[in-house]
């Protein structure tokens, strides 16, 4: 699914590693927060309050990603921006991504610089660097992504605070990128809002550090889907969560798109992962911060339901399974 | 050039991505700088002096590595190795490694498990955690390390900064690990201490900051090829250095295998790679500190000199090359 190398176009191996490091690196800006960028054994990263914060995420072409739907550029952007979400997802603010891509030696050089200019776009919407990387040959398109934040003096929030009586809030969008998915899948390229939300996810990285502040107990970035993921909060937490679908607020335009489609907005919303949206569990309602929106409950128990009751059909999405 | 999983031997997709990762992570005992292990979006690893030193490095079955000649717990050794080896390189003192898995979903759950414990064993080796990682399906198995580091205060110690006048020395073996692969590739498993070399080596990762101590103006490690990575350093310090033959210790070893093999050894030592070595520039011969070898000197020009003289033969390894 990798497009075709067109006759006559520069391959990696015309260029050669060095060379190809050098031209997706050079002249690029960094922010203050790289101490020294790419070029030598690693790069040195502010990490102003003592602590790094790092995640790191696997892309695999086929497995993550299609060429026939997104191009380089996008997944370049995609790619940075799932791990950066992660990292804001412990209330920190992201300063740093590592990048290593594995290709194999026929892809088309212009693929790398694309990729490479998709991460560096993301990266600088993020105001981090592109500090580092490597660059290798398989027999398959991998892209690895590690990603360094700093939290700046506050406690890292994890998926394990959760406390009955909390609210549920998100922030970001849901249902986009499933919905996105779902186009895509028949055929289609447009909307343009939910096949670029899945092209290329914006997560409101700015919004972890925000509920960090407001005293998030406990935030999850949403990647399997937000049933899933707020399953992973009760499990860390050990605590139930209740979603209320009367606080969902199901976009018009997935509506829309289910209308065309004849499929379910609301299941999206509910399931869909790869939004990156944030979601969070606040002691107090009145203390959601603004642009956050609260969709549910803490309670005792475990698991999560919907309405009071379970939630009927798939509810994430788990490799090999 | 998987090892067949077994008619009726568990498979990663069998287990499951959540499970594989519980069972790869629990109960392994993390160090002081690991200030919250895996199991979150992120991971948060101590950075003493508010700087982390990252470096990623990209493993790929058939090309980096294959397990007709290394079993998966020597690959997971020498994955987290090579990577370390970069952050030691800057003078750094390792902190952390966060693991990226990609694999074919019929791999056997095993392979992981070796892998993980090799990984395991080398970090502990180390002394840093494993903090974080990602599991996921590819069509071939690809591993992505990103290594931390903490330079508790010092300066980093890059390829730029040797100046004429300076000496070169090295810390760690040279040449083992190609005459390993010289080995393994004439059909032979021995002797160990090559083979061994080869499948995981064990850089000095203490000799890192220890150089940065005595004043090393500029590091690298030996990845590509003592003469290679030595070119490294010129390049980027606008330097030039000749490399004494006289001064250089052929492991009796070597001599052995090369005389078995028909090799040249000091060719495996000036331009083998993998070995992970050390190569540093120090301004003062004297302040050269213990396990520390000299080996040449800095001067005026560009490039890579052997006893005065150009090098006749390959002096790396560039991928797609």
């Amino acid at each position: 699914m990798r497009p075709d190398t067109p006759q006559g176009a520069e391959t990696v191996a015309d260029v050669g590693e060095f060379n190809l490091i050098r031209r997706i690196t050079e002249s690029r800006p960094q922010p203050k927060s790289t101490l020294l960028g790419p070029g030598d054994d690693a790069a040195v990263v502010a990490a102003s309050d003592g602590r790094v914060v790092a995640s790191t995420d696997v892309l695999v072409e086929g497995v993550h990603f299609r060429f026939d739907w997104s191009s380089p550029e996008q997944v370049g952007r995609k790619a940075v921006a799932v791990n950066l979400a992660d990292v804001a997802a412990m209330g920190a603010v992201p300063t740093a991504v590592l990048v290593g891509i594995a290709c194999p030696s026929a892809t088309a050089a212009e693929v790398v610089d694309e990729l490479s200019k998709g991460m560096w776009h993301e990266a600088t919407r993020a105001r981090v660097g592109v500090v580092g990387g490597d660059l290798t040959e398989s027999g398959n398109l991998v892209i690895s992504i590690t990603a360094l934040g700093d939290l700046r003096g506050r406690a890292p929030v994890t998926r394990g605070g959760a406390m009955p009586g909390d609210v549920v809030a998100v922030a970001g969008q849901l249902g986009f990128s499933a919905a996105g998915l779902a186009v895509l899948g028949r055929g289609f390229r447009s909307p343009v809002s939910v096949v670029g939300a899945h092209r290329s996810p914006e997560p409101p990285y700015a919004a972890g550090p925000q509920a960090a502040d407001a005293g998030a107990t406990a935030m999850i970035d949403v990647s399997d889907g937000l049933l899933a993921d707020l399953g992973h909060i009760c499990a860390a937490s050990n605590v139930a969560i209740d979603v209320r679908t009367d606080l969902i607020e199901v976009h018009q335009r997935l509506v829309d798109v289910a209308s065309a489609l004849g499929g379910d907005p609301r299941h999206w919303v509910l399931t869909g992962g790869e939004d990156h949206a944030l979601a969070a569990t606040f002691p107090d309602p009145a203390g959601v911060p603004p642009g956050w929106r609260t969709i549910g409950t803490v309670t005792r128990g475990t698991g999560v339901t919907v309405d009071g009751g379970p939630y009927a059909g798939p509810t994430g999405w788990q490799h090999w399974r």
